[in-house]
């Protein structure tokens, strides 16, 4: 990724992000390249590496980003602004068009960055850069007299202030978040006067305003938050204010918000997101539509809105400690995230689609964004960094902790370490879920203390076990929320052994969900499957599955980086070359074939081809 | 209609087409209004009373149709051009944007409709304005040195000028028509040179040039037309194109020319084609795509693509004498053209889709092309006298004639007459077809003459019964190329009964086209069926139709102007109100119903809702 800021990796578009700041910092000369929020790429990727530092040694890499960050602080102005695309093109056009020029967009993403390049590095020069942007625009936007009444098109700087001001303490930050929030959505629209004032060319990024239904439900400003009660509009936009809008609602304790965001999560976890934990079900602004409208193939679930969700989704168990946000963070981690990102990590997909006709998605004009392989960067390249981030952060989702608690949201081996107030806990957890569901944690404690030790109960499981020290524990009896509760004095060395049996599910949709209907997916623990073409052929709308069968899962050491692949009884429907396109004849004929299931997340990372999460079930009628 | 164009009627998008003419012959002050191409609506409408003029009495109608054409001959330059848009915007831009200003099929349908008023009425002044527009465009383009070398980006005028040459015998018209159509797809590219020259106002209607494939496959100027082999993009251009290109096929025995006409007809019908004879499925570009990709619900099949499948499928016939092009004429007619109108002709479709959830339809962004009703006018409003002309000039589909032959192409009741070499020909159809399969036809002569007397046996139909003069004709053996030859001396009063056995079809579609896999559609005769959420409820993904139980057709007078229904036994997966998207629970009970299905045509003339074609099938295995 470094390199695709350099412009140094081939045959991809081209970033442009190092190249703008070196011109913005007036150590290079020429044009600003990319789209108006190149930058926050370049954000992304530094606040992946502060998290990564954290926990590994890389001088390298850190030396890398703390020149970009020399950078960055060089292109600053002197009133705090800092954003190549305006400092280069003319700082006449700031503020102009906050519906699309994303400036407080980029300027979250920094914050996020500064945060994270501290946290994990100590280092605060990011964290200045950040903090004097934050004045500035604080000094810029609010409530008061003579300030800027606006608020961004493309929600972000929200989640970047609450993180700042949670690592400052400074309540200015808070405040403007919380005023971005709260101005959002009133009547008269910010940006019906903007677009008045606003010129030919500054609004030509923003063709889809008025196409959502209500004004500005495009970028879920049509009514004030606590009024809006489905998800709309553009699904990452929508997904970063709901992360923001949870967060603020646990700072304030303002249940009224929160009661917002648990209506918005569960229209979108139960109306409108894929089984991988994707959402957004249109490409026509990458956005969300209506209740069961999930189509499989010409379809968004764009990478970064799936991250997006994952965020919202940790926010809300942040509040509320229930399980059922870690369940979607899990299902959209092992689905549709880790879908975004080929095995080998150079190759990314945007679109994230449930059903491939490969040659329908290289064929068609308006399925240019549905690509059937993933690509090597992108003129739009939002999602790569965000996966980046995301995987090296993966800690802030596996854990939670407050001074008496600690929550175990996710099953990944590694170790951790919390600072209670009774003393430090740490927490080493093995196991290899989610390729079998035994799981061991075992406590380090310099002396003995007494907390809660909270650990998710999946809700894909049935008939989870637990032991402590080698003693069964009573699942049901002890689960609160989704989560089995210990609350107790705890002695170094206890060990927590956690069994889920791990059972190949067959989901089925909503009856509403007109795409699934006589449809099954599969599904082993939280993994998502699929038929691909390289196992099963092409023309995978021909292939039924028989579910009366026992589904077999067979550890595949050698296949795609090593997964456990399904197989089934299947049929598949004679195909035909040429022809007449309709006939009189009877059903074609069916021959039983074994079905091979692959993980979702895995998919083409060989020959490209064909490619269904939904399969037609093979039906036994009485 | 004729109020329409007057801007006569409450509640509808304004027409704009008589202000324009009575602007542009300087009688009216204003601005132009409309689309570039409005001018092409009244055209096609004095078409439409041309072939019913030719049929009917009816003053009124002629006289306000006379005074339309009087007005556009006030409104012709002296030089012959006549094109509102231009005359009032401005003539600098006349001819500069070929590719999208839609001048030269303007033209076109002013010669058509020149030719059917004169045709049905004998009055020559449109003819007149339409030749002397004629030789404006002759004197202008062509191959001679110092003339424009360019051709239409939207195909028609080549049809329009081949009429008019048949009717006036002027062979610069047919000369003019072959250069346009043989020049199309040359390299260097006209429109190459023509984007350079054009100014970005003038450009601004071109967004989808780049996007099929090669360059200017979108008007189907990538290749010479011999070296077209598949239907590509915008599908209205295409299918006029291959009308015209049929038709020079035809007049030139340009055998080169016909095989291509073949090629690409076969590619439409055997691959790009829906069973109600529709086609184009992509909203963007209403074009074509690919091979087998017909999706039913997000989709196009406009109006007009289908009415000039049936006009090439004319000429195809015209051209062969084959059968299989009237049986593509006949699905197209009874089905995806009929649909395009509501019962009592006040409302339209512009799309005619295959499958419609009605909440999806109207609450999608990227729908807003799909209607899930008819409208009572259009901003772009070609589809509504596109119908008109088809139905007023059905004459020319029904019977085809030479000096000693006439085709009876589809059975509709009425009275044909025929200038034959022997002698005049009349012909009495009656029977109420397609609703029942008894077709009589008696021959009225003068004097006995011989001549060759085609009777299509429809593709559809097995089993075709014949007498003549209440003997049995041997179907089989007198066939040929689909159509029951008699050719002898026939006699006045002769009588031919036809009987075309009536059952219900079960149709299923071919294994590569994914959309209908594991789905059935029904067809009596020419007539395709559907369900409709009137008569079965709504969400009609949930319904199964039992193939293996009778299928049982009922005429109902009372329903829908007068249809015959059919019910099948049928199942229904149960329904529900919220909870979780994605379950374990078993496939939901299905509860036995008896399905109801309605003509295709006339869905949607109850209250509006749900509506699906193809129907999954209950499948029974062993």
């Amino acid at each position: 990724m470094y390199h695709a800021f350099n412009n140094d990796v081939p045959d991809v578009p081209k970033s442009y992000c190092l190249h703008n700041f070196r011109v913005a910092a007036g150590l290079e000369e020429g044009e600003f390249g990319g789209l108006v929020f190149q930058d926050s790429d370049l954000y992304k990727y530094i606040e992946a590496v502060g998290f990564y530092l954290a926990n590994h040694e890389d001088t390298r890499t850190e030396k890398n980003c703390d020149a970009i960050i020399d950078l960055i602080a060089k292109a600053q102005l002197d009133d705090g602004y800092v954003n190549t695309y305006f400092i280069i093109n003319g700082l006449d056009g700031r503020w102009t068009n906050l519906a699309e020029n994303h400036e407080l967009y980029c300027a979250g993403h920094l914050m996020e960055a500064a945060c994270a390049y501290y946290a994990g590095t100590g280092k605060r020069v990011l964290l200045e850069v950040a903090c004097r942007f934050a004045d500035c625009i604080d000094a810029t936007f609010g409530p008061q007299p003579g300030k800027h009444k606006g608020y961004p098109g493309h929600q972000e700087i929200e989640i970047g202030l609450l993180k700042l001001y949670e690592i400052t303490g400074e309540k200015r930050y808070r405040k403007l978040a919380a005023y971005f929030l709260r101005t959002r959505g009133q009547k008269p629209y910010y940006f019906d006067g903007e677009r008045a004032r606003a010129s030919e060319e500054s609004l030509r990024h923003s063709p889809q305003w008025s196409s959502f239904g209500e004004p500005y439900a495009y970028m879920q400003a049509h009514r004030p938050l606590p009024d809006q009660d489905t998800a709309v509009g553009h699904a990452v936009r929508a997904c970063y204010m709901y992360t923001a809008a949870a967060h603020l609602a646990g700072i304030e304790k303002d249940e009224e918000l929160l009661q917002s965001m648990v209506r918005l999560w569960e229209n979108i976890t139960q109306k409108r997101m894929y089984v991988t934990g994707g959402v957004g079900s249109m490409i026509y602004g990458e956005a969300f539509t209506l209740d069961y409208d999930l189509p499989n193939d010409m379809m968004y679930s764009e990478t970064c809105a799936s991250i997006a969700l994952v965020m919202f989704s940790m926010r809300m168990l942040n509040n509320t400690g229930e399980a059922r946000y870690a369940d979607v963070i899990e299902q959209a981690l092992y689905n549709s995230v880790l879908s975004g990102q080929q095995l080998d990590g150079t190759r990314f997909f945007y679109v994230n689609p449930m059903s491939v006709w490969r040659k329908r998605c290289l064929g068609r004009a308006d399925m240019e964004a549905v690509k059937p392989e993933r690509q090597g960067w992108f003129n739009c390249a939002c999602c790569p960094p965000n996966i980046l981030r995301t995987l090296t952060g993966l800690g802030q989702y596996i854990y939670s902790y407050s001074e008496d608690t600690v929550l175990v949201n996710l099953y990944v081996a590694g170790n951790g370490v919390f600072p209670l107030r009774g003393g430090e806990v740490r927490i080493a957890q093995s196991g290899s879920y989610p390729w079998d569901g035994d799981v061991t944690l075992t406590l380090g404690l310099d002396r003995p203390a007494e907390f809660a030790l909270h650990l998710r109960i999946p809700g894909w499981c049935r008939n989870a076990q637990a032991t402590l020290n080698g003693r069964d524990l009573d699942v049901a009896a002890l689960c609160r929320d989704g989560f089995l509760v210990l609350r107790q004095l705890f002695h170094d060395g206890d060990t927590v052994c956690l069994h889920f049996p791990m059972t190949v599910d067959v989901v089925r949709s909503h009856p509403s969900l007109p795409f699934n209907a006589g449809k099954v997916a599969l599904r082993r623990g939280p993994v998502v499957y699929c038929l691909e073409e390289a196992d099963n052929g092409g023309e995978l709308w021909n292939v039924a599955l028989d579910t009366s069968c026992p589904i077999k899962a067979q550890a595949e050491p050698g296949l795609l980086d090593g997964v456990i692949a399904l197989s089934a009884q299947g049929y598949r429907k004679q195909g035909k070359t040429g022809g007449e396109l309709y006939t009189l004849d009877g059903p074609p004929a069916q021959e039983a074939r074994t079905l091979r299931f692959i993980p979702y997340y895995a998919w083409c990372n060989r020959t490209p081809g064909d490619m269904e999460v939904w399969v037609t079930e093979y039906e036994h009628h009485k």
